[in-house]
């Protein structure tokens, strides 16, 4: 067993194993971005910083279905960061919350070895998506295209210790999030997820106890490849060609891949956060 | 302007410059917990570092008169931390999460440089508590005996770097929180705090826009004594003695050391974070 499912296994109740805590009519959420697990310094400016922390938070709220209104954030700060990067830093995370209409309403900013943001969102859903109301015999899809994180992760790995060796719109700098998709379809959808560690470890946890029978053949890097934050979905059979209605809507990509079927799916590979 | 004013002034609405921001009847707080900035390995046993991440939350929702109800927590983890360990530090979170009625919902476990929880408390409060309802002429008091905790830190970085050495009553160790007496006495109470950073530090961030006149000479070492988590609070003259009947019914030391009046305290030292 890893550390992380050691963890869940230990705090396991019945509101956890979901992208969020669903109370009432809110929703719950919350993750840590940090360097040195999530980037390194350099490999994206500070304002990329804030809006990645802030965005992989709202992909988790976009998946459940609920509308992200209210933040609250952790900032770690390093000793030796400037007042024009907490400035940059900032424009990230107000800038993208301002898009999605979501309110900073307190938090905590701490001195740290390491450069970090914890985000926790509450966000208010009428009709909530759960991964558990995944059932037999239902299409698998997800949006986008994979692997292109993970090959910005390689070109900065490899090549350099700048951002600026990819392209403004390398998906390692900049998600796109599936909201507009995702809302419009969501009465289509039955389960969702989003991709933040690689299909190859994201699908076992959302078929969890049944098996995937493969209808399309994928390719190894749309496995691997982590912090996408692109949606894996499930709906039945009869609204495929509404679901790809919308997509074309949205102009969005989408592959339909599998069903799910009985058994279990293994895991084939091991955490991709580096 | 110091960092932590710098991040502040920058997310500035009406809901942020609390210890919890309030949404309706609940109130939502967050505070990081980490190491090098709040402890160092080996000044608490996992346990301990556990029970403390979440006591420094449940008192920022205790002196907003919440009842804190749910927690999401941000676990960040080395590598090298052993499956004994994550099961202590569980331990720590979950014992004073039991005690006071608190349900952990979610969050998200990351590995890290450095071991670090941050915690998200939901709070319910029927009447909250604020800093800002401080007005002029009213009395100032804390709880308990300001020092300790920075004398336990003093010992360790002098003489050791294990925890035994210090006590287990060491309020370094352990926080004593102070609900009873707060939840009892928070009709008779206008404004309140924790004190986090110590007085020096928490004094001007509680005064803001007052000047304090003080009644009892205070020792230095009672202002420099940040983490202590007593409750600086704030009372009309005319409810005085039923503060200090309620003090003696929870048994707590009560000092009663200042009054508001017209002017702007000026804040005397430096954060109090290593």
């Amino acid at each position: 067993m890893d550390k992380e499912s050691f963890v869940i296994s230990k705090f396991s109740n019945k509101f956890i194993g979901d992208d969020g805590a669903v109370l009432g009519k809110w929703v719950l959420s919350k993750d840590l971005f940090l360097e040195n697990s999530h980037f390194k310094m350099g490999w994206l400016s500070f304002y990329e910083i804030g809006k990645k922390a802030m965005s992989v938070n709202l992909s988790d709220a976009i998946v459940m279905n609920a509308k992200p209104k209210f933040a609250l954030i952790g900032l770690m700060l390093p000793k030796n960061i400037t007042f024009k990067e907490i400035d940059e830093l900032k424009n990230g995370i107000l800038d993208i919350s301002k898009q999605y209409g979501v309110k900073i309403i307190g938090g905590d900013t701490v001195k740290s070895d390491i450069l970090g943001i914890s985000v926790s969102i509450i966000s208010y859903a009428k009709k909530p998506i759960f991964r558990k109301k995944l059932k037999n015999g239902e299409l698998l899809a997800f949006t986008g295209n994979l692997g292109e994180s993970l090959k910005g992760l390689k070109t900065l790995q490899r090549c350099a210790k700048n951002y600026k060796i990819l392209g403004k719109n390398s998906r390692f700098r900049n998600i796109t999030l599936r909201d507009k998709f995702f809302y419009n379809s969501s009465k289509f959808i039955n389960s969702a997820m989003d991709i933040s560690d690689g299909l190859a470890c994201d699908l076992p946890k959302f078929a969890k106890n049944k098996n995937i029978k493969f209808i399309k053949k994928l390719k190894k890097y749309e496995f691997l490849s982590g912090e996408e934050y692109e949606v894996l979905f499930s709906f039945s059979k009869k609204n495929k060609f509404r679901i790809i209605n919308e997509a074309k809507k949205a102009r969005i990509k989408l592959t339909i891949f599998g069903e799910t079927i009985d058994g279990k799916y293994k895991k084939r590979a091991r955490n991709w956060h580096f």
